[in-house]
């Protein structure tokens, strides 16, 4: 189509790719959610809804952007990490923070009401969003280290306050002041002295925060026969384990390994397929007419 | 709180601060809509409904952001104005266009339902958004003249398009080859002479986009005796007019001028005050008893 | 020539272009002159023989890069503007930043038995240098205020100061003290009063530092038979002038209105012409034989 | 001292500073070299004396930049590397380029004479400057070899095509013309079938280029008594060997190792003084009367 005279402005546009061969990590996070939660009646200190309803929309992202190796999440915030060799957009900063935030937030008020079926989503919610380069391994876990370790510190403290708050009578002021100087320690007796309650036994979603990774599954396909065959395919699971200690890693050498070359791949395949044939094997002999 | 050893993955991240005394325009830019249009069946060239969710949504973004001057949108796209001594989150490129491009996300979602009453929302939209610079107010218009030219191209082009496909029963080929080579003068004439259709007479709002801005408007303020006052409010509103020629611009001064001084709002709230004495003394002979 | 596998690396440089229609500043600034100085036995508060080698320098600098409309010097600093539409290099930040520092560095040294015949240089001096934007005229004339007041300050400052040592008899402490707290009036009466100097009688270029722009002069062309005809040619050459208030402004309108288009240029080119057709028609009836 | 109100144009100054954890190199090079090479009669193919005047000034860089672990230089360009966790002006892109190109340039001049006696400087020369960022020891290598691949691959051309013009009284076009498309092989074959010319037997400086590192060496220190002790110091040294193959870095694994920590520097401090004294006592015994 014709071009205007006006084109020029296009040249005042600046470029923003990033390093490449460098670790990305995106990171969102909720824009004023201390408000928003008052106003939905989120529950204190943890709404499952709400960080079930956060796993959704990463899950959404990581579906749409098969760069992205790991996702983390805890309360209003979540991490994406683009694997080192990522190509996505060029690498442009703008694009990527720009277009996942998007995605996530539409997300999020999409799959609203079945996580909230009984809470009309009153105003929409808004996150901002981030890049930041790691160059090495180490510093990647690093991060992600940081954030677990911020989810801890922060739920235990939640978790003490509200239970002062709630179940110890106190108003906010004074469980802020009871818990001012405390050590976790301090926090993990007090639950326990005092309410009875046992830090341990919190749900992980709220002690570790969520792991969002790619599982090779084996799922049935059915073919127009009938006929059911087993197929791996890969899918975005959600976990919350730990992530700072190195037995995680060990176990998904994968997530910092990178992309296999060819050679990899074709050996990959060939023991997939070696896996789907043994499951086709046993499931013949199961359902064989006896 | 306790800082982890783990806080120096912070001096990673780097400052994206623009330059002051700049205009800053944010474009945000539908992702795949292509896609998504033929998903939900958007009338084609133009779906009033999806061009007013969009005004719907720009005008949720300028609400939340009070240095946006000016909104222009037309198509899945839509430009944001921010006045050049803007302070928003310090000028950072980053915050401000993912919050913005996740508000406008946010938004379209939100109030879908209230445009689109008959047609579920299937997959959550997503948009772009970058941010440029412009150093002068003549760049700055030529911007907003190259969206505006680039709108009634589109809109001209387009028009023709499904014309020839829907009331002249071309397949879709046959019309782009139809077209292929014609000046604007061309387009208007197979239009008017083949089908009728004089392409002045088509909706502004297709032909010209919306215009967003803000205006002083009277309303009514009642007290808790019931006793009615003016005042000035100020409301985003929506045009669809010219914003090449100089005639808009002579009639919304403020846009470019930016925020007044000090004694230059004295000036106006003294005005203002006026207007609202001379409105309510009206409205008092009005409804007086006679 | 055959590029090796190794020229991947190339992918890791990143774009710095700066904004296009921007007043480009380029400061360079002396690293470790207070010790350079003393090795040096510069004289205080100014040497003479150090400003010309900088202007010098500047030049130089000017003389080899056709796109800068004003260069301003005082003590180890200089500043060099770019006309808003300046290409060199296409206005990346690093190419024009380095090589800039490069050549006035590269002068500086060159030129400096020229200007120090009888103190031999001992150690290769260095400057750093930053490139900064200016949206409008008015920002880029502030900033060249903003270099000139902080010549006049620190001028006035350092001539009390070496008043206060050399005749004074001051020890460098005592004369620190004795100005701590003085406003410039003080300063002005001090000179006056103690040591009967007037700082108004003080040289310009130490007062008002040093401007350098182009200028058209008149010269000799000499032609293979010795036949003399007046050319116009753009020299750089070196004024001590205020430039805060608008005079010099509205003598060199040329500076900020940079580069004439086609129709000014051929109406320059006519002026030119006739003023030298002028020159020469005076010029014969001299040398005219009596 | 009082700050004028135009301070605030410092505002529009923007951050640039590196990523940190990364390996940075800058790199500067010659402008417009052709011309100046030729209107200082260098020797063609290779200068050594230019060379040699490069490896002062690039010594003199690292002598004054002590995070700089490795210099390469080849013809008229110079790549200087800063350790991973350099912190030299808060890793600001700009200040680290401009200083590094100033004071190569400086040293360049300073040190002409001593390199070029019977040929005086006639223009001032100039250098530009880059710095790269490099996320991993590999990568970091990578860019090395691409460097000493390139001074091969330009060396053997360079050596045959003069060799040609000089030897072979081809002209220069006749001599580019033959050279098309050969390979390395036949270069090689080329200077010893015709010239008698082994490649081999060139100069390593000409071949591979200069790598400055810093090494530990005994020196002798005299007291104020004529007591003689031998100290370890750090000088910076010029090979001329192989940095593409595994052997350099096996023998110098402290560049990439970087900055000992506290018990490396302990550890290593304590071998340092048993080489001392070791060298001390088979001094003593060397000198002892017989």
């Amino acid at each position: 189509m014709a071009k205007s005279k006006y084109e020029y402005v296009r040249n005042f546009e600046t470029s923003d790719k990033l390093l490449p061969s460098t670790w990305l990590v995106v990171r969102i996070d909720g824009q004023g959610f201390t408000k928003f939660t008052k106003l939905h009646e989120f529950k204190k200190p943890n709404d499952i809804r709400a960080l079930n309803l956060m796993n959704q929309a990463a899950k959404t992202v990581m579906e749409s952007m098969d760069e992205i190796v790991l996702g983390y999440g805890q309360s209003d915030e979540y991490s994406f990490v683009f694997s080192k060799d990522a190509k996505a957009y060029e690498r442009r900063a703008g694009k990527i923070t720009t277009l996942l935030v998007s995605r996530f937030t539409s997300a999020y008020v999409f799959y609203w009401t079945e996580f909230f079926p009984d809470t009309p989503l009153k105003v929409p919610p808004a996150f901002d969003s981030r890049v930041v380069m790691y160059p090495s391994d180490r510093i990647l876990r690093d991060y992600l280290c940081w954030r677990q370790v911020d989810c801890h510190i922060n739920n235990l403290y939640n978790t003490c306050f509200w239970t002062l708050v709630n179940k110890g009578r106190l108003s906010q002021k004074d469980a802020e002041k009871r818990l001012s100087g405390t050590l976790s320690k301090d926090k993990n007796e007090l639950l326990f002295g005092e309410f009875g309650v046992n830090y341990n036994d919190e749900l992980d979603i709220f002690k570790k925060g969520s792991v969002l990774i790619r599982n090779k599954e084996l799922i049935d396909v059915i073919d127009p026969n009938g006929q059911v065959t087993k197929r791996t395919k890969v899918v975005v699971c959600i976990l919350h384990c730990d992530i700072i200690k190195d037995a995680f890693w060990n176990k998904h050498p994968e997530i910092i390994r990178g992309r296999p070359t060819g050679t990899e791949r074709r050996q990959m395949r060939k023991e997939q397929r070696e896996i789907e044939l043994a499951a086709e094997k046993e499931c013949a002999t199961e359902t064989q007419p006896q």
